[in-house]
């Protein structure tokens, strides 16, 4: 390393500290807004949040930071996870710079403007009152990524918000493999009787109950309460500020015991990765996540391949016989068949099953990729959407409402954002392969309530890891394999057909 | 008005809402840290802090707000709001920019560091471990004020931080006035036989009901849930952002329901004070309260004129005995007199009675004085401590844990803080003197359990004022006189003669 080299590393670290520090803020703002701030101040924390924001934007977009990140990424004597650092710096520094400040401002004005009126629309069920800002919207998203970078697909560039590296090739290649196997398995299970709900299952356990629960559950997991807590907010979601802050949020339906339980461990598998990240780094980019389909993974592994799983059953139903006295003795087999039943008449991603979820997304990738291509009209929009709800799922919305208006993403100007979803399941399927493989005593001792081998793992293999290497390189370090859809179409194929009773070898091959 | 006037007008309200947002961010850390922070965050929050600090500062020091600042102050045509706001945040400026960068940083390391050492030095009860290290902070104390005013007295310029426009002379008088009144009266009743504890007051009450009854409680005192919440914490305080974001906090003990609802009430007056504040100046510096004394004079308002008073009492047994049994059919005249309870063994200052209090400010005030007049070593404070304590409350501190190392304050480099305590005492009771003279029907309003009117009448003569006035002048508007201390003098007398069986004409006139 030169002379100065030291010194310049520091310097980077001390500015980019100071960035991280102010998403930290956000984060613990955003946080207190969901969970603790009263109704009055809301126009106030508006612009709070607002004026950390731009003090953030701002400093990112310093032309300081920019030469010192120039000069070290033209450096080839940086240890590798110092070159990583400022990769990612100067990818996050040049998506902020190159959107025209008149261009972030508009965006701003629309997204808050647009979010009320799609409120709006969705309680009339009418996609043309929300039509027009979405034009606006989808016009606006377009010279940002036009802006950010003119040579690539427009809605490639969106996507690389949130999944550096993943390019529309990949994503028509993965998303085409998965259709074609689902659709038709999703269809011949239609026909059959699935298993029923155990009454178990809807007895009444009052939210404190299950909230205690809850939070014992997350120790299980091993959840460090001493880095964090458990709340309440009317959509549970994982925030904070980071390594040492995080904050998991869930709701409870008294006579739904499962779906709190399920989304306290989804939240808890996003808090882990948070939890899991390089200390020593934990104030650098390099720290981070790799992407939201990573960060999708960590929860989707933890629900469905460990809390929906015959074997962490084994050790939970009598661990909640011992809180619970109406789960004493209740039936293993029956509730974990039930953990694979599918509603083949839901319209609704958020309730979609774990067999039907990848093709509401898929459904949604497809719009908005044909929307940016220029061969699909916002206009029509609600009827594209119908006829892809009926060639994959089977299923005719009842009106807008329960159709194309049910997401908030769009009127937030968050295209390119759902593929992260199945990416992450697909992630998941093929993590959980490779941990099994590295380590075949993780079946065993989860049936045994013991986390700990597959926690660790995940940490090394996975959230430690962070930024360091690319999104591919990250998984073929991971899996051995490069990311693809074959691992969760297995998984997806095997417990839903034990579940309806269907043999293995009687499935066609896609 | 100058057709730039409003333009500038305009962009100082804009940059000073900015410093708001700011300060409100911190606010929102600060109560976080206190009340839901996990305790693995700290060292993440200290620099999460300094962050917002540090820009705050920067941006408060922007020469192009001291240019714009120095313009509309030399103007002789805004309204006089307006010019409050100038001038408060020209104040402001000011003593940001005065003192020396490299002195804010080594303040902020000598705190940090005294906090941990003052800590230690207290549980050993060693003063000596504490003297040096509170050498230097008196040391650098010195030097910051003779940088922010070279020509005044070093510790007025401290005083000034919490107090402004507040002068020695003025404390002297004030203070030399109350001590002579306070001494003998206090000798006076030590002979005599107190009220009797009602064995009701020390009733087991579980500390969730007891918060329930102070959330009912903070409604009829009129305090906006919409904008605020309560929440529970070590030490109570009242924090959060401003005006729509007002979070109380307080604590409980199963056998001590009084101390609780005490300590709610008078949180609550702070928090009265806040809710009051100018909405449409809310993010402006002219909003915010006078100073320190006068925060201090809303939350020892309700405490000890409403809260402590025979008249609310009258009201508040029968609502307490509604909602706790032990309370039904209580004697009246037993708990108000017990309210006026004097523990001639306390050495505590947080301990105190209304009575005593102002003891211990006064006390700490001429210790401080003379310290920063040159007139008192560091060396010599504890047997300075002591000495006053026997003269002024006839009581000998048991260590100098108990003694001269009982507060956090000197540890912080709080120097100068401590009188605005017992200003707030003064101004409370001269002020509910003035809010009756104006509305007579307020004692028997508060009887029956309404507190519309002195609410109402606090708010428009001194909640919205905020600012608007300079300390003197104000008093001057709400009161109809300069600040003294008969009116505390007057009222310690009356409630604390009739508790001890005194009649009034028995006592000397000081």
């Amino acid at each position: 390393m030169r002379a100065d080299g030291q010194g310049h590393l520091n310097e980077l670290r001390r500015r980019l500290a100071e960035l991280a520090s102010l998403e930290e803020v956000l984060g613990i703002l955003g946080w207190d807004q969901e969970v603790m701030m009263p109704p009055g101040a809301a126009l106030a924390r508006g612009r709070q949040v607002a004026t950390v924001a731009l003090l953030h934007h701002q400093r990112l977009c310093d032309p300081g930071l920019g030469r010192l990140l120039e000069e070290l990424a033209a450096r080839d004597d940086l240890d590798p996870i110092d070159a990583a650092n400022v990769r990612e710096a100067l990818l996050e520094q040049r998506r902020a710079l190159r959107v025209p400040p008149a261009l972030v401002e508009r965006w701003s004005e629309v997204t808050v403007a647009a979010h009320s009126i799609w409120v709006g629309a969705r309680e009339r069920a009418d996609f043309a009152d929300f039509a027009p800002i979405l034009g606006e919207l989808v016009d606006l998203a377009r010279r940002k990524a036009e802006a950010i970078d003119p040579d690539r697909p427009t809605y490639e560039v969106l996507i690389e918000e949130f999944e550096p590296g993943m390019t529309m090739a990949a994503l028509d290649r993965h998303f085409g493999a998965l259709r074609a196997a689902l659709t038709p398995f999703i269809a011949e299970l239609r026909g059959r009787e699935g298993p029923p709900l155990p009454a178990v299952m809807r007895a009444r356990v009052p939210a404190a109950t299950q909230e205690a629960i809850g939070r014992e559950l997350m120790g299980v997991l091993g959840f460090d309460f001493e880095r964090g807590r458990l709340d309440r907010a009317v959509h549970p979601f994982c925030g904070g500020a980071g390594v040492h802050d995080v904050r998991v949020t869930s709701r409870y339906a008294e006579d739904d015991l499962l779906s709190g339980l399920l989304a306290i461990i989804h939240e808890t598998g996003h808090a882990l990765y948070e939890q899991g990240r390089d200390p020593a780094r934990a104030d650098q980019p390099v720290s981070r996540a790799r992407s939201m389909g990573w960060h999708e993974s960590q929860s989707l592994l933890w629900e469905n391949h460990v809390g929906r799983s015959a074997e962490f059953w084994r050790f939970l139903l009598p661990w909640l016989g011992e809180r619970l006295p109406v789960y004493k003795g209740a039936a293993l087999e029956a509730i974990t068949r039930a953990l694979a039943r599918v509603d083949f008449q839901n319209e609704i991603r958020v309730e979609a099953d774990e067999l039907t979820y990848p093709l509401h997304v898929i459904l949604r990738y497809e719009l908005e990729r044909d929307l940016f291509a220029g061969e699909l009209a916002v206009a029509d929009l609600p009827a594209a959407w119908n006829e892809k709800m009926r060639d994959y799922l089977g299923v005719d919305p009842a009106d807008d409402r329960r159709g194309v208006l049910q997401d908030i993403h769009w009127a937030g100007g968050a295209f390119g954002y759902f593929p992260s979803y199945t990416l992450g399941a697909m992630l998941a399927a093929q993590i959980f392969q490779a941990a099994q493989r590295a380590e075949p005593a993780i079946p065993s001792e989860l049936a045994a309530g013991e986390t700990a081998r597959l926690r660790t793992w995940l940490r090394d293999q996975v959230h430690v890891q962070g930024s360091r290497l690319q999104s591919d390189a990250l998984a073929r370090a991971v899996t051995g394999a490069p990311l693809g859809p074959d691992a969760l179409i297995e998984h997806l194929r095997g417990k839903f057909s034990a579940a309806y009773g269907i043999a293995r070898s009687a499935l066609a091959t896609p």
